[in-house]
């Protein structure tokens, strides 16, 4: 991030924008009360870049808060506008900031820590408890989201494009972003295997980042048989399992995997977990135990007939991203010993857990919460995508992961509904839905 | 290690021992079925010492056994020798050992895998899954526990002493082991603040390693006022907590932390967890989260009128000795964002836990089982005990922790009877039974 | 590793060979004395199996070996048979070895360490010292090498080998276990910067496995235009440079990067390293610091036009593979502040280098000395490669890499004589040179 | 960091300051040139505290600078204010502070990085590239240091202290910090073993702080018998060894250890290194070697007669802290496979280095540059040492370590000159001279 505030004089003539100026802004005013509205914008502040927002992406929260003006146990308090998968042009720049200049494209990392704090400075900003993240009803006043015309960013958050990375693709950085830190945390060794169950956009990204991470085979699971043909014939995993509906549904009249978008911050039925009888809880375990048996087994009988170092004992890296219960009985039951999940997807937020499956086993859980130190990372992968050396792994074409796409602001509230469903009208897949301004 | 089996031709003369002996030794049959028997045993044979045993402590699973002839899930099905926390004599020497003499003194580390698959070959040795542990049920035939005269056992598994360590700190040197494994999967940095729940024998040497290991800040807690104290006047922790009575027993009519014998292997109530009502059991997790929240005040409070660094949001690292669902609530309640939760205690093999206060803090869990590569460590913290530099932190006294001796195997009923209380008919604490032999 | 010794009994009836058999090696008895003589072979001991060798790899140490009757320091002194990456096939099976049979096909790892010491324990069994190395005449007597016949071998260091996997790739698993290695003590995050100097096979397999472990910019460099021609052509790395001569040899008269046979152990010049005038040294600093820009230069500017995150400070990791002193000058120079430079290329003893800027910019120095557990992983990498998923990142094909071939033990001569070339008499690029027995 | 720096408004009522106001500054002109001066201070600006400065520790980079103006490589061209390690109050608030209060007590960090480039976020904000470090001359206009009546100072840098800790001990919170981050970066498990060479304040505090963090033995080696004696009657260090002065004068007339001042930034004899003649050289590194093995000989028969686990093949971890060539030497051969030699002491910017000890035995070679995110430690480590917890390990007394005392910026001239010395006129150790302001 060369670019960046710095403590030197601001140049001496400013773009001349006026003081302040009155752009569109799509809000919600409460569940499914989405409203375009005139905001007025102030000239970007010290250290800060104006951005014309081109490109968001619709997550999985974003969805949440549409049907429900709440995400999780977050309840929003005051309009918000939504979005932050986002990336635009700069248009106008603050005091103070240097290396950017009127027309650059960037990508903006919509999380604003408060760079101060011990866990700041140690390299954790996404743990800051001053954190404030777009379209995010946690803070409050709510920092608003990127759905709208123009926003006022600070410098050193947006970080800039080569000519090779869309606008499209700088949006999901986003969610590669979750993928990126989802890899860094479980750091596999060159040749691991993975298992990845759910596969939305962040469970797809996540198995693309552990085959770019250097494992060696990587199974994605998820009930959507589509989802499972789309990430095997895009080369974001090597292997592919589809869960049988009969199995899952036993426990739950919804699909178990209906992790369709799945961003990293949205629980689908939170609240307190009722596993019911003991008794169904234990065959919920047998079944996933099952589960996890039948994912391993494919890896191995295609790898050759030859067992090589214990591998029916399970997986090094299990990533779980879809936050469903039953979906972590199968990680801990599918991760060999030493091994590693993964909780990758927001969830359930009370959890019954075979907890003696990792105890005994040495399985270290460890959570992800968004992101650090990611963007960086993601743009110099997504430069080597488009150099296409002979032989060499690249991610696959995130371009083509939107699936559908709208243009303007008051096509905000179609392209909400659409993000909420898994197949569109002519039965395609919807994978990642995004609004253009 | 530095003696061992090795590929060498074996003394041209060995000790003239005669084929086979016999011994006595102390078997169990079925629960509090405990007798004396004769039993043959065999020359060492390549790579075995022959072992009189001196002492052996008796560990939570042990008194498990004693009671239930079983220890969690697993049942024994035949008799079997208990103990595992034992030192000894070399009395004869196999062929192909080299670096023993005979009157070796030696503390005896009683799990043998298999060294030869690629968990071992990694060095997580602990996690073999052809793991042959002494007392334990698991393999079948059981591999019988050190509660009799003289076993064999291979060379490279037996530690030799030094002259300035007894064999009751030698026989403790097996739950030291544990302990030291705890920290070093926590692997504190120096200054770091913990949390032990749980003042049993594992608890209280896990809180003496978390200091040795550079932690500025231990607070130990438990229900038992005794225990709390002993921990503090001998220099284990440097806070203690007394968890109040009525705050615990809300949810339950016994004690949340009667880990008296906790060893790490003793699930004392093991099976399903049943939450209850939903009603309850949210408010079991404000009782935890109350219980995190004053543990946490302790320490800030005497420390200084200021926080440093955040303080208030929780310990670095927290170990979870006692295997109680409500304590893990406690443990993930009193960590810091980016901390970690060890279990070290068994307990319940299935729990409710608040999941998404791991998840997104970026709370680690992690397990430990048993220990590996810790005997050479524990005999070097013991050295350093005894050298008494000044100024420095040396362990607190093994000796010490030996509240009650009893002498011969034929005494071995009184010692399980006893190591099942926490308080003995004097009125005394009762911390390490101990067995001479 | 699923099959291996056992203590269990030996099957009943053990292949019908005879107690010994007379079999060809061929064995050095001074420099250039390569003879072909006939051995005694017994049968295979307790844990043993007798592999038939079907493929040996002349690596750079084996030719040293042939050259000098000596390794650097290590001299020889008895007639030693040379060749340690080798594969084969099991034609008997010793006493209480299960999980082989005859036919089965093995890569070989031909270190056999004590299994006993510390550090074998812990993991590190190539620090062991007390390890046994095939060709290698560090231990006394000489442990022997590959090229005979048949040799006896424990089977818990043979690997089982799937269809897939050809003999001559078996044979190339132990260089590319050198690779593995030092990408493993490496460990970098997915998206990091890598350069490698040096492009002999090591160089060329190291530059492979930093892209299977996420690297997304793998500079190689070398003075062999073919070489890093190569290097680029089958996606060994993503950019070469090829180093230009009269920059090179103003310090020394041969080329500074001859390290076409550079497996792991072999110094070139050896000795003790005469920095010349100091005015020349610090000339010999500038020129590496030159070069080192000129690297990060080519990198930089084909990425794109903007520098991401202070890329021209340096890269993340350089595996320096050649042993020159210059080239570790190089390294040090063409690494970022909190970097890594991997010592892979064993060389000059004793260096001159500049400490203060890897002091200074905490740029940790690690070496490697061959590997420790990366059979299994390199069999699964060669596994997946064969798979050929779309989009799939996979190791370059090592067949390949055979870039010459000599039949029969009575071929070695030719065999060693060309392995100490780069460019063959029609004027092809000498890689790899294995013999067939 | 509770109190910092927001983006809140300013309190309203500022204390009432003068716009600016004139102080008293040590200025340093040239080689011994140090003069008083008055100087103009603004009021605090934004984010910004006024501190008045009570004491600072004269550190061996001030007395470079005192003595050539000039501290290793790096020359001051402007007039130069000394000092770094710094305590105070506050008595001026900038706007946006918040969290901090008139008459605070506090110590400073004095290095501010940029906290924007990509190493700030990551945390390892030591190696910014656009530091500005007080007192030194590496940034230009230089950053002056702290010998002047009051500074203003980024509210970040500045940490709170407790009663407990003196201006004396926060001062030396500088140099614990750089203790702090070699430990952090040797990072011992519980029980390893240490050497730590040079026995100035900085060893003396690396010692002290590798017992802190767990080693079981700490040796210290140095040419002055006072600063052993001194270290071991402390408890900052186990073990202590006194290095003969015939043994080591023989390649230098001047002491090999003479580190009394040893900060880490004084190169003494900085420059291109001339070994000399091959012979020589191979002499120097048998000594290096002889006296590696008499080190470690002390630290084994004082343990006990028993090796345990190869403990003559070294060290753990071997701190050197006096930046000379032939201590890197000892280091190498004091430490054991697969252990660290963490480079502490700034010094001999080009060594020549017997690099095939540490390569062939993976000793990883770590320098440390200053600190990052050590204060808080330091500060949390200060408290605990005045708890005087039973039994545990605290650090030896900071205040202490202050020797020789010198009142008023004008006293300053007399406080260089006895800091360069290591024993004062009346024969006593001259550890840490400190000026109050």
């Amino acid at each position: 991030m060369a670019p960046s505030a710095t403590g030197e004089p601001a140049p001496m003539h400013l773009p001349a924008i006026s003081k302040a100026s009155t752009i569109n802004a799509s809000v919600l005013h409460g569940p499914h009360d989405l409203r375009l509205e005139r905001r007025t914008i102030e000239e970007p502040s010290l250290g800060e870049l104006q951005i014309a927002v081109k490109t968001t992406g619709i997550c999985g929260s974003d969805v949440s808060y549409y049907k429900k003006f709440a995400n999780g146990d977050l309840c929003a308090c005051m309009p918000l506008s939504l979005g932050h998968e986002s990336s635009g042009t700069v248009v106008a720049i603050g005091p103070q900031v240097s290396g950017f200049s009127i027309g650059d494209r960037v990508a903006l990392e919509v999380g604003i820590p408060c760079g101060q704090c011990g866990i700041c400075r140690k390299g954790r900003y996404n743990l800051c408890k001053r954190m404030r993240f777009r379209s995010s009803a946690k803070s409050v006043p709510h920092f608003q989201g990127t759905l709208q015309e123009r926003i006022n960013h600070p410098a050193i958050w947006c970080h800039k494009l080569p000519e090779s990375i869309s606008f499209d693709a700088a949006a999901l950085l986003e969610p590669l972003s979750v993928a990126i830190h989802a890899v860094n945390r479980a750091s596999p060794t060159p040749g691991s295997t993975a298992l990845v169950i759910g596969a939305g956009t962040v469970g797809l990204l996540t198995a693309a980042m552990a085959r770019q991470s250097g494992c060696a085979a990587v199974t994605i699971a998820d009930v959507d048989q589509g989802r499972v043909d789309y990430a095997i014939s895009r080369g974001f995993a090597t292997h592919g399992y589809v869960v049988p509906r009969p199995l899952h549904t036993s426990s739950s009249s919804s699909s178990i995997y209906n992790s369709s978008n799945s961003g990293t911050s949205t629980p689908y039925d939170g609240g307190i977990s009722t596993p019911g009888s003991t008794l169904s809880f234990q065959s919920q375990l047998d079944s996933a135990k099952m589960l996890a048996a039948d994912m391993l087994a494919l890896t191995n009988s295609s790898s050759s007939t030859l067992l090589i170092d214990d591998e029916d004992d399970g997986v090094d890296v299990t990533f779980e991203c879809t936050g469903k219960e039953i979906c972590m009985h199968t990680s801990l039951y599918a991760t060999r010993p030493g091994g590693k999940v993964i909780m990758v997807g927001m969830g359930t937020p009370i959890q019954t857990l075979p907890m003696s499956v990792a105890h005994l086993r040495e399985i270290d859980i460890l959570g992800i919460f968004r992101y650090a130190n990611t963007y960086a990372t993601g743009i110099r992968l997504l430069c080597a995508q488009k150099r296409g050396n002979a032989g060499g792994y690249t991610l696959p074409s995130l371009d083509d992961m939107v699936t559908h796409r709208f243009r303007g602001l008051d096509a905000a509230k179609g392209a909400f509904e659409l993000a909420s469903r898994t197949i569109d009208d002519n039965g395609n897949l919807v994978l990642k839905v995004v609004i253009e301004t």
